[in-house]
């Protein structure tokens, strides 16, 4: 089955916005086994959307259109969709209903806008796609031979109704029975290149199941998908190719699916009972934001100390001053006493802290030098590391390194 | 001058790599007054290729396309802009000397991989853009009204090629020296949709300027585009309508083009000689991880205390134990209580607290009742916000609240 995608908005042609959505869907495709042979974007103009949108539809099996349909006037998917599909746009009075139901859950303090009622209109014959994450609702229509999808821009909106509305549908049309099963496996630790050279040769080799890597923030996530007749058979193939990898890549491999860190964590800690918090400088609170990023968080995390002021790593954290005098802020001695003084402050169990210098300026030490301490009841470890790229990319390696670390102190005590 | 942009490479379309070239080439073209229409991706295929090719000569006046003209046999850009033109490749001996020179400077201790000299190779009669970072040269060729451009995929070369070979001969092209300008303003607490209708007739009328809309996170941005023969005459285009809608929207703009709240908050504690420092909840440290967001935050920021276990409210912030009982932690006076402590353990003039009913389960009050809190110098103040959507997105609308509240408290201070 062959798709298409086709991105709508000026902005994105303007550059003020960039096309995220486009590598999450073909991610996706790739991962469902659909083949994925143009992807184009065009800008809020009804002759040039229709003209995309025509062509795709002669060369396509299913194309699957994000943005422009939301409530503002530059929103005219629905319009050029009809007009490709030759039919008129009808108004359901049922979405009316419940985009004023909604909006009067959501947002009893603003008056309902009238001009959200453009969403109440799609093409006559369009099937909808229910929209959780937001008001504007998706839909599909066959044009001769080709489905069209029509999905919000915001990311969130996108990916919940691709994942929930849209790929069933393609599998479902893609018959056959075939099933695609994927099996990602988690690693932290390794650069990309030696991920890639250690699995060179599985890599090379790999047909069904077939192996790609994804790097992101520090993490190489190892995904590996097999076509079959049944989930057994897919996973039957999956199961050895999966076991060489961990046995090449060992326990640098901290969880599959969908163990991120963040749960992983969360695991540990609740077998053990233990308690969590932060101490945070140059981080700036971005590792509590991130262990209180799951549902219940409150079962295992107590809390953070975002000390940005050196002064407050003495008041709140009772870091000594001296410590700081002479090590400086940007160092393993005030990093230890950070998390010590965390531990007994917050009450926790475990702690982690963490202090660096994340540019533009330097601070005491090289832009990109990040120091993580991590303290449990039984052990406690500090490590220095230097990351690349801008203040942005440092905070964030910095935050996913400081929850690896802890991972691998809790294991080891 | 109609532009399009073509990206190759099958490993876009399997969203292996970001197609991050595009919004780096789209934001050129605007800043150089290009019009960029369509922006499209293909597979490494010739048939394919091709025919985006041939599409996008029979629309626009210049194509530049991305990746493909590297050494290995997957590069085949070369051969598809030769097709499409009806013209040969020809052999360039030249290049072929410079290339083994260049190797021979660059990599003494390796052999020269006679792969490489696939990149001497160019369609007859077209024109060599040089490479200032890497082997592979780009070229031109006119076919039919379209010039046609190949430049690498690798960003860095593809920028500097872009930059240095590319713009200046379209700018040449386009004569006349047309300006595009955008006017971005950003505003806070109106839905999309409420913009939409307040601005409508403005948007109706935009030619030239143009006016669009973009909502994120609870923010929505009003984009004003004038093109014209100088940056004065855009400018002078842009003032009347860009005046007009300040007037509609009136004090719920909070910033122009790079005046994101972090930065205007920055700017007014500044101009006050104020700090500030906040106490979470529910956003569990991510309001500090925003104000900690711009370089140099140490000037403003000193803190955060995120208190996610109710006994930390008492212990690190002082909120009186009966304020938690009989009112709740989900509660303004207990949001009141807590930005009162922060003020103090915090030391800071300025301090935002938010507590509240991120989800999925419900805490004492229904899942998106989030409560922000501010104090300064001068006034404190309590707000109730309801927010849509689900737990990361709760949490990511109440950080930007809190943000825009603590901008009002400070202007109102």
């Amino acid at each position: 089955m062959i798709v298409e995608t086709l991105a709508v908005g000026t902005e994105l042609l303007l550059g003020q916005i960039a096309n995220t959505n486009a590598r999450e869907i073909a991610t996706r495709l790739a991962e469902s086994g659909l083949t994925h042979l143009n992807q184009a974007v065009v800008g809020d103009n009804a002759t040039r959307m229709e003209a995309a949108i025509r062509a795709a539809a002669d060369r396509c099996d299913a194309l699957i259109i994000t943005g422009g349909i939301g409530p503002t006037a530059d929103d005219i998917t629905r319009e050029a969709v009809a007009a490709v599909a030759g039919v008129p746009l009808v108004y359901d009075r049922a979405y009316e209903q419940a985009l004023r139901e909604r909006w009067a859950r959501m947002r009893p303090d603003l008056d309902f806008p009238e001009s959200n009622l453009r969403q109440a209109y799609r093409p006559d014959g369009a099937g909808i796609l229910a929209n959780r994450k937001g008001t504007a609702p998706g839909f599909h229509i066959r044009v001769d031979r080709c489905w069209i999808f029509a999905v919000p821009g915001v990311p969130a909106e996108m990916l919940a109704m691709v994942d929930e509305g849209v790929l069933p549908l393609l599998r479902e049309e893609e018959g056959g029975g075939r099933v695609v099963v994927s099996r990602l496996l988690r690693s932290w630790g390794m650069a990309e290149a030696k991920v890639g050279e250690e699995l060179q040769d599985l890599f090379d080799a790999s047909e069904n199941p077939s192996i790609a890597f994804l790097a992101s923030a520090g993490e190489i996530k190892i995904r590996i998908t097999a076509l079959a007749r049944s989930d057994e058979e897919a996973r039957a193939l999956i199961a050895p190719v999966e076991a060489e990898v961990r046995r090449r890549i060992g326990d640098r491999i901290f969880g599959a699916d969908d163990d991120t860190i963040e749960r992983v964590i969360r695991t540990e800690l609740e077998s053990r009972g233990w308690t969590i918090g932060t101490a945070e400088s140059a981080t700036g609170g971005l590792v509590g934001r991130r262990l209180t990023s799951l549902p219940g968080a409150s079962g295992t995390f107590r809390g953070s100390v975002v000390a940005y002021a050196s002064d407050l790593k003495a008041s709140i954290l009772g870091v000594p001053a001296e410590t700081i005098t002479q090590h400086g802020v940007v160092s393993e001695e005030t990093a230890q006493a950070m998390v010590q003084g965390a531990r007994s402050v917050l009450g926790v169990d475990v702690a982690v802290a963490v202090t660096g210098s994340a540019g533009p300026e330097p601070l005491e030490q090289p832009v990109g030098t990040m120091i993580v301490a991590v303290a449990t009841p039984h052990r406690a470890t500090v490590n220095t590391l230097h990351l690349p790229g801008d203040r942005e990319q440092v905070r964030s390696y910095a935050a996913t390194a400081a929850l690896h670390l802890v991972r691998r102190a809790i294991l080891e005590s």
